[in-house]
């Protein structure tokens, strides 16, 4: 398969590997967000965080949060971002799941999504479309 | 106390739930990036995702990725966003630990944040650091 993180994970190209056990591995990202930017994936393939099964993707999040505080203070940052993009329309740029852990400074300049100005009345029947295809 | 996630988690203000079990519960974001933006936070107060207990923090995220592709298809969005914010140089905006779940559209416009541009140089200096953070 084509896929860079595993290659990465099968060590076939190289990375700053931060943290490795038989389940998960975490090294920094290439094109970094800020210092101290780093990766979390399975070291099995799969393409979508839902696709992962219950006891890895808990695996990712325990050790993301057990990492980040550590990583936060290594590089003398304030405070940190998760993320996990699903979906090419969603920013996942490499088809392998993946959480980004990012390392925040204050006046880094990086600017939060705006809010999309819903009504009360669009948020709630959104709720109930949501609610209505969790009973299916 | 006078968090504004706990008075929602113990009925004293109203919020549009999605779902809700013993541990956490869900809800829409009252501003949302997007239609369909959901919250996953523990019903324990913790301020930050670091703080939640390890089993609490899987159930969160297992909870989000089985919640996100039902959110996504019930919205017709073709994606969505993970993220947790964790301090308020983050954008941490309330001080109780959550989870947003963004759905994401074609052509919604929002903007991923650039690559700070650092040399190959610089990163490996940060996974060193973060590295020997690792070991203490």
């Amino acid at each position: 398969m084509d896929c860079v993180f595993c290659k990465i994970v099968n060590k076939e190209i190289p990375a700053s590997i931060v943290y490795e056990n038989d389940n998960i591995i975490v090294f920094m990202d290439i094109q970094p967000i800020s210092l101290g930017h780093c990766l979390v994936i399975p070291k099995k393939h799969f393409e979508s965080i839902c696709d992962v099964p219950d006891i890895l993707a808990s695996e990712i999040m325990v050790k993301a949060k057990e990492l980040a505080p550590k990583i936060t203070k290594a590089v003398d940052a304030e405070g940190f971002n998760f993320g996990v993009n699903t979906g090419s329309v969603a920013g996942q740029a490499v088809m392998h799941a993946h959480l980004h852990i990012i390392p925040r400074f204050k006046g880094d300049g990086l600017k939060h999504w705006p809010s999309a100005g819903l009504s009360a009345e669009e948020i709630k029947k959104a709720r109930d479309k949501i609610v209505t295809f969790l009973k299916e």
